[in-house]
């Protein structure tokens, strides 16, 4: 199937219009990112080789995902999801790897619904969030996921080794200002995620 | 000044955390890309030369706006905006190429906010929501200064030429199909704009 077909479309070819729609297009996609970073996460760990081009995760609304070169063509035809997510890997631990690519995806995927909801009004604007927040995102899945494991981690279970803070840094200008940025920031989210949930 | 601490920081060189803060820097940002889209609109079509490479549209914290290259750096700090709207720019009707972008803007900048609240919890994005929703969009603010401008051209005003169809395009892969299907989408999306105006 061609890429940018399913990138934009809805399945069907046509841009999801009204409210209902651009949910359903929305948890579609947020479905298939969700997988990519929980069930499949070891095949989506893999395909993210920091050795290759800038890749993407996409979700499509068909709820298949792909880690993908970025669309050719410019200006897109769909705001674009975090480049480069590959370069990090193997600079980051696991963990906050993965919870930083929920952010960007999290983030990208309210920039989909929303570039759809140009055409709708405040009011429907306001509807279309309050079910897209609903659902919890991305980043608070993932994250709570990362919180089990680094529980079972102290609780003594074998991790496979894959927790390891690594340096290794093959490209990209001021790499290695930005791993430890997203590191630091990453570190930040996860401390507030707790202390939220313990409030909760 | 550097542009990533720009593109990234409030001004302070942290990055926003309460409701407050983020609905703050949506302001800035937003205020930004409104004043490069009307009052300097000018300005900005001059800068945004399809024979220059992918240029983006960005609005800072502190209000500035920018038509700069994309960062160098991947993955980025922040979400990036839509790359190469200048390949745009001569390919379509000067007021469907500023609808473009406008949604392309809005959909940025809701993403911006939404990277920022990874860290909040439902309740807090819902009025985080609800605060930026409460502001037109950068959308309906431009489309509503084309459809004045149109109606003061069926009066008889000289356009200055400006608002020509010119096809010639430089740049990008399967870049007449895109132009295509912009054109259609922003001709549906100005008409359903005008439609709810007249329902308001």
């Amino acid at each position: 199937m061609d890429a940018s077909y399913r990138r934009a479309g809805t399945g069907s070819g046509s841009a999801p219009r009204s409210v209902e729609d651009i949910y359903k297009d929305y948890r579609s996609r947020r479905s298939a990112i969700l997988r990519a970073l929980t069930h499949d996460v070891e095949e989506f760990y893999a395909l993210c080789d920091p050795e290759k081009e800038n890749l993407c995760l996409y979700g499509y609304a068909n709820e298949a995902w792909e880690v993908a070169l970025p669309a050719e063509e410019v200006p897109t035809e769909l705001p674009e999801p975090a480049l480069g997510i590959n370069f990090a890997r193997d600079g980051m631990n696991r963990g906050d790897w993965l919870a930083l690519v929920a952010v960007h995806s999290d983030s990208w995927l309210v920039s989909v619904a929303f570039y759809y909801a140009a055409r709708l009004n405040r009011s429907d604007r306001k509807r279309l969030f309050g079910m897209m927040n609903d659902l919890p995102t991305v980043f608070e899945v993932v994250s709570s996921g990362v919180k089990q494991s680094k529980e079972r981690d102290r609780s003594g279970t074998d991790n496979g080794g894959r927790n390891k803070l690594s340096v290794k840094v093959t490209r990209t200008h001021r790499c290695f200002y930005h791993i430890f940025y997203c590191h630091v920031m990453m570190l930040n989210l996860i401390c507030l995620s707790s202390k939220q949930a313990s409030h909760d």
